[in-house]
């Protein structure tokens, strides 16, 4: 379907391939201090780019870590709601670097079965999402012949992502009014195929607890006190044992008491999702089988249920050989992914809950659940700014809006601050595909996905503005 | 009971306290390379003791580790039977150094309730027991008037018991022939009291295991797969959970097959052992209640039954804080204590198919179980050797034979290789006490108990020389 937004971006894909070209060369790695000034210079070419696309705010926002940068666009019309722009500018670690093929810092075009590709660390995660939005405000103000944007357009774009985001909730905080507006634009993930435009609805929470269990006051002997008195080993095996029920079910107490039931319509959407399980479980997944809680798909359970996993544990003697000890402690690592409407502030009470009906006799338990964790988050698929969404990706990608697909990801991530501090809802308009090997070697984008990606943006600009986002 | 051989005991006690004072001088700590000339000062001392006492054969034997002490006194009757005394010279480390009252390389002389004490590293384990058979066999010939002991004795005593005797069985079987008896007296033991003369009858054996289980090929991130995939943890947790069943019994496919049950003559025997649980619990023990196989008591479990102990698991993340992976292994180590006539070979084939039986879909399970482990060993209560025993032990405690208790063992030991080695049963003869803080700081002997027991070895030498030990 041809249309200005289109045309546009058709004719200037090449400023996003320059722009995108000397932003990747810079190896914005926030996990590694001594990348330091290189994500320093990525948030100055940042600005620089916002700049000359033409916001006429532009600031870099220092904070205890990386740098973020913040851009707005007011738009002229009188009550334009507000949309704020999500992304980082900062990468993932390269290692192992001789998986690479092409220097992960040298940009490089490579003609792939679905269209010419850019492989270079970050060029989907999160480079390419941001990037899109530059030529995509450009498309939006050209086809429309504005000059602002139909909807005053924020954007954030953080530094530390790949470091867990230490000081974003804390930034949100502090810059709260700057930042007011009527929803926010995710631009951080990405779509199920290249011919299967989609949009992330919802992202699971995040808890953690750890657990200590002690039992005699010293190693013992295993001749002289095997057999007779309590081993937090054992206790600690059969506690996590007890985590799942024999149906994959979590059995800590309320566990699921305020997870909302996935409607019939939800999983039908799911299911709609192309998901190859024999593929996913050979590839990324590297498992020799799928499993999880009875009665959910596959795509249910990492995306929509919420879960939990042993992450660590430890105790005892994990040297060469064999020690014969009873050992004095057992330790164990869980996390929990929550799905809405539950809230992390109630695994504590859930945790020393389990953990107290299933401790065995003279052994004792320490159960350590830090305040915070990530909320989940879902977005309301009947909602104005989601109906202009799908209308966007729909535009873009040649098809009935009712035909893109919702996903959910099962990962948490500082997009649940952006609900919690902020208070608007998320939607999500990403370009990168499962296949784009993020934090892997050989990352990469799909250069036609990514025009796709630019184009739904001009569009949503002007979507937005078309729809009731704000409460009468 | 007044008798020769007591009379000669008291008069020359001060022999007795002479050596050990000499003795407990030479820092023999055979864990610690640095401590090599002291073992070997130690064999050269006890060598010379052996040549004073009137031992005409006296040889130290290398080793690739510690040295051996040799000794053999025949006995000019025709055919008469032949004794192995087994000890070893050398000792534990002595850490923590802050926690002696005294230097433990100083011995010293300490009142207590119970009669004199000598204080040192050593005292008791194991060169207070190896020094009163000095004074016990010169009493043996001075109370019966005889140039040579009733039966032939010899004498070995190995310097690397406290380092897990590696060259132990190697050391037997090259010197077989030299090491022929028809009985082996252990002399690293104890008794259940001062005022409760006993024989230990049983040691446990003891095999190992290592056990790693395999899921995905790599660390998974536990948002993309999260609930979908299987978890090494969850399943080591589960399989860890299944060693046992509800009454405390180990779920090995066969493990109980060959356990000699108890009878109840050896179950009333046992029960007339003085032991304070609680006292136990809350001393060595340091646990807060007692547990274990249903049907027994304590001092069962810890004695006369086999166990499992978990020794050591791990697997993921044990860092600070938390890290959202689904690992790639997990790993755990057990021992497994045995009792007559289980064998360890058997064991792997019952680790083997009790994982098997216990390992879910898509977990992939290597079992290490070395060979070799220990065998147990029980002596045979009824036997004439045990009957010479119980007289001997009797007489030195002022006690009727059949008042004399049987304790086991529940550690192994080099012990077994005496048996698999050597073909010849065991009886135990220990002067030590629970109390004595073996491996512990402030290592004591009760020199009272040293005194009985160096009594009980020289009537040992002319009962055993009265009763038929090889079959006819």
């Amino acid at each position: 379907m041809s249309s200005p937004e289109r045309d546009f971006v058709t004719a200037h894909s090449g400023d996003l391939h320059a722009d995108l070209d000397a932003w990747l060369r810079i190896p914005s790695i926030s996990a590694d201090p001594a990348h330091a000034p290189h994500v320093a210079a990525s948030a100055a070419w940042l600005a620089d780019a916002l700049r000359r696309t033409g916001f006429p705010v532009v600031e870099v926002w220092e904070t205890a870590g990386a740098p973020a940068v913040y851009a707005e666009w007011p738009s002229a019309d009188d009550g334009a709601p507000v949309a704020l722009v999500y992304g980082h500018h900062d990468v993932q670690p390269v290692d192992p670097l001789e998986l690479w093929e092409h220097p992960p810092f040298e940009p490089t075009r490579v003609e792939g079965p679905d269209g010419p590709e850019l492989h270079a660390r970050g060029a989907i995660d999160d480079k390419g999402n941001v990037a899109m939005h530059l030529l995509g405000m450009r498309a939006h103000l050209a086809a429309t012949g504005r000059d602002t944007p139909a909807v005053t357009v924020k954007v954030l774009v953080e530094g530390e992502e790949e470091s867990g985001s230490p000081h974003f909730a804390a930034l949100l905080r502090e810059r709260a009014d700057r930042l007011r507006c009527d929803v926010v634009v995710v631009s951080d993930t990405g779509m199920a195929a290249p011919d299967v435009p989609s949009a992330v609805v919802a992202m699971r929470g995040l808890a953690d607890a750890e657990i200590t269990l002690r039992g005699p006051a010293v190693d013992l002997h295993s001749g002289s006190f095997g057999g007779g008195v309590p081993n937090p080993l054992h206790a600690m095996a059969t506690l996590l044992a007890s985590l799942h029920d024999e149906h994959g079910r979590v059995t800590l107490p309320g566990f699921y008491d305020e997870v909302r039931p996935l409607t019939d319509r939800e999983r039908e959407l799911m299911a709609r999702v192309p998901f190859d399980e024999a593929a996913w479980l050979a590839g990324p997944a590297a498992s020799r089988v799928a499993t999880g809680e009875e009665g959910f798909t596959t795509l249910e359970r990492i995306g929509a249920r919420p879960t939990a996993e042993v992450n660590g544990m430890w105790g005892g003697y994990t040297g060469p050989g064999h020690k014969t000890i009873i050992p004095a402690e057992a330790h164990a690592k869980i996390t929990f992914r929550l799905v809405a409407d539950q809230r992390p502030a109630d695994l504590a009470d859930q945790v020393r809950g389990w953990v107290a009906a299933n401790l065995p006799g003279g052994i004792q338990a320490d159960v350590h659940v830090p305040a915070g964790g990530v909320s989940p988050c879902a977005s309301d698929l009947d909602s104005p700014a989601m109906a202009a969404l799908l209308t966007a990706i729909g535009l873009a990608f040649d098809r009935d809006p009712a035909d893109v697909l919702f996903t959910r990801e099962g990962g948490s991530g500082p997009e649940a601050d952006l609900v919690d501090v902020l208070g608007a809802p998320l939607l999500f308009l990403g370009a990168g595909l499962p296949t784009d090997r993020i934090h892997s070697p050989n990352e990469r984008v799909l250069l036609p996905m990514l025009h796709r990606g630019a184009e739904a943006a001009a569009h949503l600009w002007r979507e937005l503005a078309a729809v009731p986002l704000r409460p009468r």
